[in-house]
């Protein structure tokens, strides 16, 4: 099934059979004082570049969060996303768990947005779903209810079914709900990565819906993130995920995507990753990567075939 | 099922519940000119620096092959065995498609060794898989036959139950037979990952034996091998690989390998995942990772944890 997400002008299609979608997060002022403090204050000036950045390393999509404690979430959100709208033109993800500041999003929102999120608790399915039918827009369901959230990989399942059941329920097609399979500490619960891994290969193979995670939260506490949410992410895509909510800036992380891109069929001649290793070298970077003579010379090589043939 | 090789004094266990086995792979002449000139002639200086190198870098066994063209394949292939016993202590996997090499290797390997490797074609299986049980050593089969490599999924897991098969017949017990589901270069082959990763589920699922893989075969003539063969190596693990021939001294290689065993709950309290990335940090070593100095403080919270806990 292929999820199909609008900007002004432009669609991305979220599905098995495409490359990875990357939603960019770093438009969140969770644990980013600064940019809490001049989100609050009526300055997007960080907003917006973090915005061009993103969409120029390469994010299909933004998330844009405003949960500042005690500030006005609805009206900062809208502007957030009016304002992001105006610098870069990829579809949006409203970013709250607050019903008022979704819907503030959603009435500013241009095209075809992700609602992020709703869980499997009655109240918020009963409050997010009319939303997301009325406004036409695709939604990502959280696998955690009035219980918490569990560790059991099949109560994980049955609360995403639930999820997908209820959209349906709403007339909501089963093409514009997303499931995050919720990602927990690979430092706090042992052998949760795993379990992510084949919750989401259940939801694929038995729910057919496509599946979305944050990268980041895997690694919490960890030293060596970037190499952490990167292998994390390729693991994951190898087991069926469709998009991510990360950091494109990321090289480690960027790359992994890519690489992963090849393996699963959707990189078509590996153009994006020879194209992107050349780009990567020609600029001397060399951070996530050690690019050794004897791999220039390879890329060079390539290059030159592929100029040849 | 459990698969347990040994050197002299130690042993070595690839399952499905363990971290996976590293078997280093630079001990190869192929493609190495000056490492076959030097075996040919008789100086194993080489071989003896490559083995305690792989060794400290993180390899559990070594794979030993000396396909020379023209050489006496079979006597330097055991003095190789010989040389690299004398100075690491590690199981040895004797790799050759000549069967008076594999004998000779075996006459002289002490403990268990791995042999690398029989493939489905008859003639192959009744040559090697007698001297697999004479000598009570486990064996690679690599799922190609007379027909040839196959690129249907279906196919390949045929030709591994036909090798499983055949090896019980032979009196060798499930535990002792690895498969290497035979990667296939990506650049060459699209989509070939995705469905080797699906043949590696498949194989663990239904035959109930432990899969290994070459990792390098897969990057063949792209450009930033490193990133893709370490990528490559955490979505095979993501779908059950359990032993992996590969170089340990790749930095990016020996990140995936680690950080994928944190997700496969492999890695208890991420105690070799903070160790290996504290050690890499205070040498300075920044190379595969873009360490920020906010990952540093979280190593040394990590470790202020651990030391007050």
């Amino acid at each position: 099934v292929e999820t199909i997400l609008e900007s002004k002008t432009k669609s991305v299609v979220i599905g098995p059979d495409r490359p990875l979608v990357i939603i960019g997060e770093r438009i969140n002022p969770t644990g980013r004082k600064q940019l809490a403090a001049e989100m609050a204050a009526g300055n997007y000036d960080r907003v917006r570049a973090d915005a061009i950045a993103q969409v120029e390393a390469g994010a299909h999509m933004l998330d844009v969060n405003a949960g500042i404690p005690m500030a006005d979430e609805p009206a900062i959100l809208a502007e957030a996303i009016k304002i992001v709208q105006s610098v870069v033109d990829v579809p949006i993800s409203i970013d709250s768990s607050v019903v008022a500041a979704l819907e503030a999003g959603l009435s500013v929102v241009e095209g075809k947005p992700l609602v992020n999120s709703v869980t499997g608790e009655e109240e918020r399915l009963e409050s997010v779903l009319p939303l997301i039918k009325k406004h036409g827009a695709a939604v990502i369901g959280i696998s955690n209810d009035e219980t918490g959230i569990s560790h059991e990989p099949d109560v994980r399942f049955a609360v995403a079914k639930k999820i997908v059941d209820a959209a349906l329920d709403f007339g909501i097609p089963r093409a514009d709900v997303l499931i995050d399979p919720l990602v927990m500490p690979a430092g706090a619960v042992p052998g949760a990565g795993w379990a992510t891994m084949q919750v989401t290969r259940r939801i694929r193979e038995e729910l057919g819906v496509n599946t979305v995670c944050g990268a980041s939260n895997v690694s919490f506490g960890l030293p060596g993130r970037g190499s952490l949410n990167a292998t994390f992410l390729a693991m994951m895509i190898a087991n069926g995920l469709t998009a991510a909510i990360t950091n494109p800036n990321e090289l480690e992380i960027k790359r992994a995507i890519m690489a992963a891109d090849v393996y699963m069929g959707h990189d078509e001649n590996c153009v994006a990753w020879i194209t992107a290793t050349r780009v990567s070298e020609s600029e001397g970077d060399r951070g996530g990567d050690r690019v050794s003579r004897r791999q220039r010379r390879e890329a060079r090589r390539a290059r030159r075939e592929k100029l040849d043939g």
